[in-house]
């Protein structure tokens, strides 16, 4: 019985090779909250936790410069919405691990994933900083990119903008969504065909003047009128 | 005498507060090797940070996704790089420092700096992870960007591409030239204007096919035939 418990087998078994990666997570939200578990594929988890890593470098930035408490708050939940996904990934990678081979497949995949959480966390940073008086001139220099602006808007019952094509708003109002949150789920880089309901909070991304011109008819009430 | 070193006027120093900043630097390397100091100004060297920060999280990406070890090294080298422009920030805004105000001021900018310093951090770490097999291919569907490819190629003595400006490269080749290392000097999305010269290192960005046929032409000797 003691031989099998030498450091070389010890080593050699996957879930102990997965358990060491997991001491290396140092996502402590997960002893903070009770998590449930969703299964979805690795490739799945994988595509979603680089996108919103990436999503939300772009909204930090935004939020910064325009002290925009909403997007703020919006990058705080990805970032945290990433720790979930990172951990799902975690489960679902466990359980197609049978052998060395598939945990060391896995462990490239896992610090991949690792290291774009540390992107998402560092953008939370990033959104959490107030910048003011010349320090915000010093930035706007520095992130601003051709005068391109990110708003988090939500559509209210009535607006003009329920029911339209998300393609048709490119077109008319110069405006690109590039997330949708809808009774909690997320939407990244929705599709051409998706259409806006009311109650929806979209990210989206244009010209300074095209972006308030888009909030203010989000935030209309044709039905009252 | 004794009275002045209370705490409060303690924490109150400029020189103190930037000292605290300091030490959540975290740049190893700054103890490892000896840095020039260059006057650059905190604008000119936080854009400098934010660009470069970015574009290694695009190359890591590539980086891994083709196995391409040029481009690794090039994101190990970039995030080295980030990490000198860390340490000139700091002592650019150290010398813009004259009160409390101005410290506060320079803080914020300097936490934006650390993040965006980790964010090629987490860049390097990515570029240096292997990935094979059935991990690849999930790994394929999660980085891949409608094709997009991104390469590494230094322009050969006799090329048809020296003198080229990069504006005529996209026209004629469909390759956007987004860095060129010039005899150590780094140009971050050069002028459309720019030339390019014999000995350039280029990182291109492009579809597969036009990145394959640019590389072969970069490496071409006329002067040879």
């Amino acid at each position: 019985m003691s031989k099998s418990l030498t450091l070389r087998n010890f080593t050699n078994s996957p879930a102990v090779l997965m358990g060491v990666l997991l001491s290396f997570l140092e996502v402590k939200w997960l002893i903070e909250k009770k998590v449930e578990y969703k299964p979805l594929s690795v490739k799945t988890l994988l595509t979603s936790i680089k996108n919103i890593s990436e999503l939300t470098v772009d909204l930090a930035y935004s939020a910064v410069l325009f002290n925009d408490a909403e997007l703020r708050e919006e990058v705080l939940e990805l970032e945290e919405y990433v720790d979930y996904l990172i951990y799902l990934l975690f489960m679902s990678a466990s359980f197609a691990v049978r052998d060395k081979e598939d945990a060391e497949r896995m462990a490239g995949i896992m610090k991949l994933a690792m290291a774009a959480n540390r992107i998402s966390d560092a953008a939370g940073d990033i959104a959490s900083t107030i910048v003011r008086g010349e320090g915000l001139r010093i930035l706007a220099h520095a992130f601003s990119k051709t005068e391109e602006r990110i708003m988090r808007v939500v559509i209210s019952k009535g607006s003009p903008l329920c029911n339209k094509r998300i393609d048709s708003l490119r077109g008319q109002l110069g405006v690109d969504v590039i997330v949708i949150r809808r009774r909690g789920r997320l939407l990244i880089n929705p599709k051409e065909s998706a259409k806006l309901i009311a109650g929806d909070a979209v990210i989206i991304r244009g010209t300074d003047k095209s972006v308030q011109e888009f909030k203010k008819i989000a935030e209309e009430n044709v039905d009252e009128k």
